[in-house]
């Protein structure tokens, strides 16, 4: 596939679908592993473009998720990927630091230090893996 | 207090601060505990005071942590509060189905089967248990 | 759909797809939510119907799960769902009582508890809210 | 069994290993099912008769994890049954609703919430449903 | 301990019971702590000896464990351990990745992506840290 | 602020707690991010000065805690930060090591492994990254 297109074939931005608009996320997934990142891209895609809640929310509630689940860093782990997403959605670091202060009332202090610790990285390194400016 | 303040005695809009503007909701706190309610109503309240992420979305977060932790029914469990405060920040019932659909990704389809039952549930009673038409 | 088919509107028995080849657990899908009870029902399709892994150990694979999340009882769960799949896949009741014994060292006897006395109860009740017999 | 023994069939105390020593709690196990039963209450005890840390502290630590795993109601929910195994220990309803304010910070407000309610109908209830006045 | 035996001293084959016939993985885990390690493998052999489910099914339902407590790396993450105990009761890698693809839909898909990447890092090498090619 | 005090500004040891009284910790938090440090170190604080429950039995609570949340190593992972907290209230390694050979009950042998090899490497190197010996 040699532009971003849903599975209609119809081609969508990445402002109007952050996962079928966003090709080299879409590579990024399928580098793991072939089968397994385009069933991760289908069923992804699917729900990032349902209507009511728009693309910039959704990469918020993402990186809520994975704080949630303490699934931060190590191999694989989709929070840096969820940030990238978030920022390519027009959401600022700032806004991250402050989602995660948010989440320390509702996953703990203790979880929301792991993933502050792990945005604070991505942000000294002034940009993610996939090349965002943070 | 007889009218909505924040912890400086500023009278707050629900609007502005969906804890420290919903009395009712800090009623509702304290009556699990009184200690306990005040605690959480001023942890609760500082997070969701915090300016980059506008409360509508921050309500749509703490439902999404709700998904992931399983935390639905049974006594005390706090969906049916963090629908009651998504519905006064002027989120519909369609965009929390909308979000459990988007859950089902990040959460697992089985956990959002749970959720979502739950909330055909208040959706089904008219109103949520602090009297919201939903 | 008036008989059981696969996305490419195969027919397909429950022996070789407990979803797409299960019309009725389809059905309890759907009467959950429509739109959510189709995407669960192509997305778990889809899953069921990778070809290495029998369909009785994935069912027992959803028991676990089950276990892990403490996503046992209350409206909406899926442990009981996962049950009846297991059941129709030819699981007896001792298996899936071995099952959460073996569970308890992998989840913690805390978590076991609840997902023995829960299946005892299904068990007690001599069928499955689908009215499989165990 | 006729009377409390540890597995080389020393008699034990209550104070010594509340499972080993509590006839009541091991019999209320063996309810659930007799195999598991016998399996928690042999690993259960044996994690108990560790002699470093105290009975009452274990009794605490194995509340803070229901409250972590929001495994607090329904069907064989642990969480009463650590209430009243805190309580032959000597805690007290308050220390135990100290716990739960305690961990609004490590599990979430929102996991403390569905606890501290548990909690307080146990409380109103006057007893636990092993008998002990709370 | 020279060669693998049960609890009653009876020799015993990995074939019968992957913990109480692997000598090597009883050696593992007590390099981590000896009374751990000792505790851990009397507890898992005997639930890992319960007759009615095979070890290939068992191997492969700690795996999905892993999947969803996202305990897959990091100092002593077992899930290396149980892809090694998997591949020893005859499963293949390909086993485990369709593994791990039935697994996104139940822990979700951020999990999974936290799973295989790690899984591909163990196929990458060649083989697991106990010596099995895969 | 160059001396432990507690949020009226009276000066607080760390035995009356461990949160309030020790400004290594809070500016280890603050280190991760200000503002967030700043939010959790007056939690904790109050958390921690909570009159019922000992300090040394809060330090063992906030590490089971860490356990069943495997969240234990990585960026930011707060596991060796309340290893540092036992100690300091006067536990020993063996009990620590004691209280991870209980959670192995309660959380499972799995995440018990994850936290027994931490603890293990924690206690190889002689001292915390506080520098507490241990």
């Amino acid at each position: 596939m040699d532009h971003p297109v849903d599975q209609t074939d119809k081609p969508v931005s990445i402002k109007e679908n952050a996962v079928f608009g966003d090709l080299e996320l879409q590579e990024a997934l399928k580098s793991i592993h072939p089968q397994w990142g385009d069933f991760c891209a289908r069923a992804a895609g699917e729900a990032w473009g349902l209507p009511l809640i728009d693309q910039r929310t959704k990469a918020l509630i993402t990186i809520a998720v994975d704080v949630v689940n303490a699934n931060l860093s190590g191999p694989g782990a989709p929070f840096e990927a969820h940030v990238h997403m978030a920022l390519r959605q027009g959401a600022t670091m700032n806004e991250l630091r402050e989602l995660i202060i948010f989440m320390s009332v509702y996953a703990g202090f203790n979880k929301a230090a792991s993933a502050m610790r792990r945005l604070q990285e991505i942000g000294a390194a002034g940009k993610t893996r996939f090349g965002d400016p943070c």
